[in-house]
């Protein structure tokens, strides 16, 4: 993969094939993509490098509140469906999970608003950012949407699509060319001209477009990292943020498969009806034609619930 | 020890004796304690059930802001203190732990002030609390301090201890016998008494005194951890939470022993001057007899600062 | 109101009187109230001492993503509306409120686990905690529900009332006299017997039982006490607690009436469907006659779903 | 100011015209210079927009602990000052401001690490930006220093400066152009060329360069907005941030002008000196020669200790 240098490649080699002995609780699907970069964009990744729990913490802590009694596992199954189902949501926080991201600056400000997680970045006052832009792929070029001002509307075709990529691309190299050259040092600290002196990094940075990438320690427990993947998995969120949930998605299956089987159930897959479309949906199950004007729903109300229900408008 | 029952003791030895393989950092130190009861007060106990990370944990994290280059193992230690001088909190927040604790109830008021925690309690809505209360050893009946309106002063003797004991003994097994009787069940959920419904959990609990034992699951991470430690393991707080805070300590300094040292160095052990404190020892550092009055100080303050300096007034 | 002192009620008195200026924007209905305590059980109550922000300024926040523009008032209505139905929760977040409570120590523990806010609690290190306790009325007194161990099941009645109420009422008040006894001190702090020392009143406190009344100030913003409020003034909470949040959704009501309103709709008379309900309810409105088997429902969804949908099972 | 458009200026001015009657706390130094913007950097600002409490909110706050009793006005100077000096946090989170802030991305870039803290911000997903970048004063293009490898060095001159000038204007010029060019809409949203569609809002916004200004409402309770001011108004803050910092100072100042006073003398003001500083300190103080080496200290901690009590080293 392109996005990690050679040596990075051979840390994490070294780290895959390292094994020590725990008597913590293990995750045996997770242990398996431990510290493997998944990619993401064109040159993002996400990699997991340390986890704390599984389903049967989950179970444990909620427990504590039962006291006494053994149970057999298809128990723990249904318990965690309970939980997720009506929202308790403290058990899940008993599991904590910690990932390496690569991504561009844009998606890293909108991640950055979840607040509950604890974040390491690379800082661009003390270090110089990697010559590393975001292009989006031509299929996800999409043109501003006119019935929706937040979303996508059709893909930029023929020439508007190519004098797009020219720009993104022309943009990205010369802001990045204008700040190598107002650093004035290379990679490893010499001066390019001897008779500069070199602005500072934490100035320097401000010319860099907004495509360009950084990359965090980004750690949250799991109540919080399912409410990050349901917002951002979700297909309202920008394709860019949604193509890092999809993958986080792969390692929490592969680390909690009962949590996930109740999250997609209950979270990713649900509806939530209002008290007023809820009395809609009794008249139409009790076999009435209900009609928008007089049932006390807007008419986008009415276009939401319609679309829950697979009914056409 | 008296506050684990059998069945817990036999279930601690099993996760004790199971081992399995990880390639997550494990930090052997830690491992020799984990799921062990360390015992507090005369019932409590508080014990470490998993963590996620170790002292390289942080210095990994910090190092992602300086990016490339390799380091020895003995600049780890000088970068960690560093970070714990300056007070960088952010990469101390890449280690997490979990504890399972037994604590009397109005312990239970105090810790839970700290916010920045996942916290899963016994629950006397759904379970039965055991019979099972914080009566204070005799060296520890300290009188009200009549300088102080929050701490200790000297140690009851005599009489007037003795009737205090006597006293807290008599109303925790009263109330707690009341309760029993209220609720009308047994320990597994017969009735002691068919002619009886028994009052709900949720509101037979209110009869008990403020030293029955609870428990919980407390999860955070060490950076939390640690100013939770700073405020409860210091010389103010009150002897039964210091308890717990000192048995903690314990445990971090066998799970990350540099981050350990350096907390004992910056934070238990460091001072913070006011701009006032600071001007009066500069002058004295420079040889000056500097009084009270006209130093800027209040006489409290005064007396703080040649308590710093070791110096009676 | 017994709940308060003379001279509180005084303070009261003068803080309603006074009135300034201010470039703020102002609530008028919870002007209204201000202050004023509400009576929440037998000894309890709730009251705002402070605010900051109204409707106007979610719409005002929701709108810094909006850009340019002005609308119609009634598009404010519908704008917070939105927010709510999708849970857009930021905008929420810039209206702040601040109560004072009285409350038993047992709902005050319910009540802390929210994090989310901030907290000054009266303190029995410092302070004498009052003689008074919460009673339940006998229509409240519910015997333990036999179907859920979370629940109530009927009132109790005749003598097991009695005896209950007695035992309440009995061992609240030898508990807190001997808490007076150990202190030895009255109110003013003069002791009341010269030749004893007196316990330590962070020792003292441990005497008492969960039903003694303690006192907060409490303060949150508005997206975190919706979610406390849906969930404690949901019908699974407690009682006691629930007595609290129902006397705080009228000082919501007074205070953000749109956003109450929209809060009643879509998150209190809300209900959500998984993936399978859907797709039951779906087959359903379709006219099909589903029947639980096979329906991909467990028996305890499928209540749960009838329930929703009003039918009975 | 050129940063507020004349409809904004208009809001301003008829919001600082209209006066309410409240019951709350009002804090008259804040009052004056509610809504005004402070001019920060070249096109930015800091304003306050609400408010809640006020000292004396502080000090009720701090007194639910200690009970009963009225104290002299001196007093809640000496009670505010003692809060402050034994960091007891919790009185100091009853008090809230709102912000509105304009602020180049890259600022608000570190200031979002705050977690604790409400924010919404302007979005590029749904709006266009305006067509303003940050570009620093002369007089702070600073070199990168040599010794430190967060810090700024000496000022660059002549050529060089001038280069840097040209490069931070030209190419944020020609990003924005770009950007615009890709939107294909006017302010108003009318397409500028009708045989384009226009990339979407979400895509084209990835093309600026991080000096782009953005804005945002910022709200926080006064003991996280002390730590935001203690950390960002320190001389070890990158210039731009502290720019705000300094400003918000003066509304602080305005607000809580005794727990500013306090924060000036023990934050702002002070240090904190480590267990082996004090034992160093110590020793000085008693008046004896004391070298570096032996001490205990590093060469790094003996200059920051050095520094700390005036001496050259």
């Amino acid at each position: 993969m392109a996005s990690l240098t050679a040596e990075q490649q051979g840390e994490i080699e070294a780290a895959r094939t390292a094994e020590g002995r725990t008597r913590r609780p293990v995750a045996p699907g997770l242990e398996a993509m431990l510290f493997e970069a998944i990619p993401v964009l064109d040159h993002g990744f996400v990699r997991v490098v340390d986890y704390m729990g599984d389903d049967a913490a989950i179970v444990q802590a909620a427990r504590v509140s039962y006291g006494r009694g053994t149970r057999a596992a298809n128990e723990d199954r249904g318990l965690i469906r309970y939980l997720m189902r009506h929202r308790h949501s403290t058990p899940f926080e008993m599991c904590e999970i910690k990932y390496h991201v690569k991504l561009p600056i844009f998606v890293a400000r909108q991640w950055i608003r979840h607040r509950t997680a604890n974040v390491n970045e690379y800082s661009a006052r003390y270090s110089i950012l990697d010559r590393e832009f975001y292009i989006p792929e031509p299929e996800h070029l999409a043109a501003q949407s006119s019935s929706n001002r937040q979303g996508r509307g059709e893909v930029l075709e023929g020439a508007e699509a190519a004098r797009v990529l020219e720009l993104l691309r022309g943009d990205a190299a010369q802001t990045y060319d204008h700040y190598a050259e107002m650093l004035n040092e290379d990679a490893d600290g010499t001066p390019l001209d001897a008779s500069r002196q070199g602005l500072a990094r934490e100035l320097a940075r401000m010319n860099l477009t907004l495509n360009t990438y950084t990359q965090w320690y980004w750690k949250a427990d799991l109540q919080n990292l399912l409410h990050f993947l349901a917002l951002r998995a979700d297909s309202h969120a920008q394709h860019e943020i949604r193509a890092y949930a999809e993958a986080m998605l792969r390692t929490v299956e592969a680390w909690v498969p009962m949590a996930y089987e109740a999250f997609r159930d209950y979270r990713m897959g649900a509806v939530t009806l209002s008290a007023q479309m809820l009395g809609v949906v009794r008249r139409m199950v009790a076999g009435e034609a209900v009609p928008q004007e007089g049932s006390g729903l807007s008419k986008r109300e009415w276009r939401e619930l319609m679309g829950m229900l697979g009914r056409n408008v």
